[in-house]
């Protein structure tokens, strides 16, 4: 094998510079641990608790009825002859279908998706913030994170010696920096403020972009809202600020909204970037934005169907025609999974056959999140040294929390960040997996990890308390 | 609208060069046209024959019945109670659930796919060539299409003050031209022997990778057999002289397989470039190579579903290391998607209750793939001033055709290539829908377009009717 062509001497850097911390060193070990409890390995625990990644379905969390319904009917369109599916169900299904080539989910869409899916989203849009939505502005996607990796590759231009950059939020979900690194757009960050519950504090925003001057061409700003990891849900008055600071500095807004369904706070509400925008008059109504949303979070949860969409709005309309072509040579995504967005954005309407049993068990996942919510941060909150925000809203919770010196000794002696240590040791000792918060970024000198709030609650339970041994074992045996 | 901060001028430059003919200009127009006949507008024809795209299942292809029963089975597992399905589709779809995330194809698979399925792509693999494959070489993806663009991503790197470069047939897949160019590779073009079947000539490939080095570093060699768009076959002789080739040079072998099942000319065969490696042994079979398939092509034509993979083999540990976490920020690829490869892969077995009709259907469809890429070739070496290869496979058929000088000079005039030209008359006059030849390259001077043979035996009667009238009165208005 010497005479190989390819080896890390050679091959693109930026592959190697890149890390996704969700999928990184810990998860890996997870994986490792579950293998070995099922060939008979000893450990402290029975079981590994995935609460690093927002996968609802493999906690345990069960698919929408009628989801599932209409896309296997779309599949197989023998199951809408007999009366195994509701009525609304064959009329969504049979809709999709009229609209794919052959009436086949197996032929290509147009690399934007079905035209339907686009019109409903378009539709959903409309109602949901009272303000005209365009079909042709919304690309379907696979997952919304495809869709983050387009928008991101339109600003990646070199002028002047220097590359572009782009704003993201610390910490961040890694998509971003992950992606950032990939095409080489330097990765500006701007602190969220966790005293004021994750906020996005306008003079840090100004220092970050002054910082960030010195090294590349500042184009876009990226917001996360409801906020991953941090568990935020933005005001609107804050949203306000963030679009004036965008538009002053002439940076494209690019809102990661795939939350949205996911509020949980008293008194917090979803407000998307484009209505505030719209509400706000010229000129920033008639700024761009994109903004993403996914199948794969909100009450539904279909990771695996990789469904999404991005909404631009006010693009260049040569810019737009330069996007959409840049997507056609990948095709199109899963027509499947944009059926999955297709029910998201065109669920059962009162009176229509399904409407019950889908508010039921949509109600019933959001309320039992809520739940978890507020008990994860509770939870923390009475740890030694934890310091949680609220988890407002989204999938996680993001607490700070403090390490003995002589913890902070050990692991820099085995080569590791302290965050990761602990997390480490969590995992190696109670089967709870978690990602430490260097995978997202934190103020220096702080130690976070991101967890979900996704096990069912018994099983949350049962990790929360295993979490609060090892916590005061981990204290006692580093204070 | 003044303020906006994308355009043109400061956008990524490589996505606005970059083009993808198969969903190109004509193609656009063949949707305005469509929708033009819908408002009622009168044209000679009644329909758009789409011609231009590998998409079986829009032109009325049937899809498998075990593939849509084993996905709907996985999407609703509760249609494996009753005894709708048989009961190997059952157990199918239980084996893949068991290997899924709280056993939901809506939970997250390892990025490079559910486990299961990279086990049945090895023994696929292992059982085509009589040489054993690795489930840990195999990456499942968005189509082919996702893992063609992760592994060129790989050998995307600037030294020595240039870029790399890595060679491709002309004519070829846009695919590979769109990627490279969104890339910033250097595409270094090897022109395919038309006069000998399309083979590769190693005098040709010699002679462009000279030219290749004095602008770029080259890196790696694509070759696509069966092939796109020349539906041509390659000898087990002449894949043995470009594996010789790649390893002379060091260039990392990029092999396009995806018509693996697509073979219809008296003689040929497939031979994967993996076995020519293997039984050429050492040093041969000890290269790298990436070998892609696909779960839109073949007897199954699944293009909606997004079903592919990559078998790469001989990497060096720690390059596929880099490789396996550049695609982990995409999550993962559609399960739905992988559940297609998975019955691609793992077809029913003689004996089992869905084995006759699967045999029927996918007999059915081979059979008449080889009837049309008989009458198609024959047909258009009947017209006047065309020469068309055999199609001996894959999906296409690539006539060369003269135009007279006067119809030259016409498309120049109106700023068009000839071959476009023509293309354009032809979907204005008859409906049909072709890809012109220079969205595909072509030896200068000379012009092709690129038709699939895919429209059902009745309607591709139809389209080459009309496609004769059409081409003689252009020929007799022209000469």
């Amino acid at each position: 094998m010497a005479g190989r062509t390819v080896t890390l001497d050679n091959m693109n850097p930026h592959l190697i510079t890149m890390e996704y911390a969700v999928r990184g060193p810990i998860v890996i070990r997870a994986g490792e641990i579950e293998k070995e409890l099922k060939a008979g390995k000893k450990y402290n625990f029975t079981e590994v608790i995935r609460a690093n990644i927002g996968d609802c379905h493999a906690v345990g969390q069960v698919p929408l009825t009628f989801f599932r319904q209409v896309i296997a009917a779309c599949t197989v369109p023998d199951l809408m002859k007999g009366d195994m599916f509701p009525a609304d169900v064959k009329l969504r299904a049979q809709q999709i279908l009229d609209y794919c080539g052959g009436k086949s989910v197996g032929a290509y869409s147009d690399s934007a998706g079905v035209e339907i899916i686009r019109r409903h989203v378009a539709d959903y849009i409309s109602q949901r913030d009272g303000v005209e939505a365009k079909y042709e502005d919304v690309l379907l996607s696979t997952g919304a994170s495809e869709s983050v990796r387009s928008v991101l590759n339109l600003l990646n231009v070199h002028k002047d010696g220097k590359p572009s950059g782009v704003m993201i939020p610390i910490p961040q979900y890694p998509l971003y920096s992950a992606t950032l690194a990939e095409y080489g757009i330097h990765q500006a960050n701007y602190y969220l403020d966790e005293e004021n519950d994750w906020a996005l504090s306008i003079q840090e925003l100004e220092r970050a972009l002054s910082e960030a001057k010195k090294v590349c061409n500042p184009r876009g700003l990226v917001v996360i809202n409801p906020g991953n990891p941090t568990g935020s849900v933005l005001t609107e008055q804050n949203i306000k600020q963030v679009v004036e600071f965008a538009h002053k500095h002439k940076l494209f807004l690019m809102a990661d909204e795939v939350y949205q369904h996911n509020i949980y706070a008293e008194g917090a509400a979803f407000h998307s970037f484009r209505k505030v925008m719209h509400n706000m008059g010229p000129p920033y109504s008639e700024m761009e934005l994109a903004s993403f949303m996914s199948a794969s979070k909100g009450y539904m949860g279909e990771c695996g169907l990789r469904g999404g969409y991005v909404e631009v709005i006010n693009l260049d309309p040569a810019v737009k025609s330069v996007l959409l072509k840049s997507v056609s040579a990948k095709l199109c995504s899963s027509v499947l999974g944009q059926c999955a967005m297709d029910c998201v954005v065109n669920p059962p309407k009162p009176g229509e056959p399904s409407y019950d049993l889908f508010i039921k068990e949509k109600t019933a996942v959001l309320n039992s999140l809520k739940k978890r919510a507020q008990l994860v941060a509770d939870t923390f909150n009475s740890f030694e040294g934890f310091r949680c925000n609220k988890v407002a809203g989204a999938m996680y919770a993001f607490p700070r929390f403090t390490l003995p010196q002589k913890a902070i000794e050990e692991a820099k002696a085995a080569g590791q960040a302290p965050d990761f240590f602990y997390v480490m040791q969590l995992l190696e000792n109670t089967g709870v997996c978690v990602v430490p918060g260097s995978g997202f970024g934190q103020v220096p000198g702080t130690y976070h990890f991101r967890t979900t709030i996704l096990p069912p609650l018994e099983k949350l339970q049962v990790m929360l308390t295993h979490f609060k041994d090892f916590h005061q074992k981990f204290m006692n045996k580093y204070k």
